[in-house]
């Protein structure tokens, strides 16, 4: 798929709102907030917005170019392909979402 | 695997303890617990304990048998094959996963 580009500041996707992709971050830093207060921020080779993919669900977070950034998305047809084809696709999808669990876990 | 039982009370794993193994509910309810607050409740069919095979840190979570419980364990070479072998299965992964994190951003 086409990278997209995205400027410093620049909104990348709001939380509520339907989404189809998610993304990996090929140069610059993403923020995402989660009820208006920051989450993570998501530096090269980082991904985010998988959720949606996962569950179909409206977005849970905000995401929000720190800096100028080029990004990979990854639509769902090609996000099954990568879950059958790279099992090392999977477990890094899990370990992400592993690292936001113990990160909510810890501020609770 | 040999399955594992235990008894409605009995404790499966604490919170800090280091781990080696998921488990999938064949029979019976068990609850998870974070910080003392009841997080969850896992009933047949559903999966728990999964976090320490994906970043080998220590359980995020109590579980308890909320009544007699029979277990299906899975180690961690086990559920490497079934990542590689079953996708379906990693993608149920995901999901529990993104469950949880739906849900704690719900709490926060």
């Amino acid at each position: 798929m086409q990278p997209e580009h995205y400027r410093s500041g620049q909104n990348i996707f709001k939380e509520g709102e339907p989404g189809n992709k998610m993304y990996v971050v090929k140069e610059g830093e993403v923020e995402l907030s989660v009820h208006g207060k920051l989450a993570v921020s998501i530096g090269k080779g980082g991904i985010f917005g998988e959720m949606v993919l996962i569950d179909s669900k409206p977005r849970s977070a905000t995401a929000i170019a720190k800096t100028d950034c080029d990004l990979g998305p990854i639509d769902e047809a090609r996000f099954l392909e990568l879950v059958h084809q790279k099992p090392s696709f999977a477990l890094e999808v899990m370990k992400v979402l592993v690292e936001r669990l113990r990160l909510m876990d810890e501020r609770t």
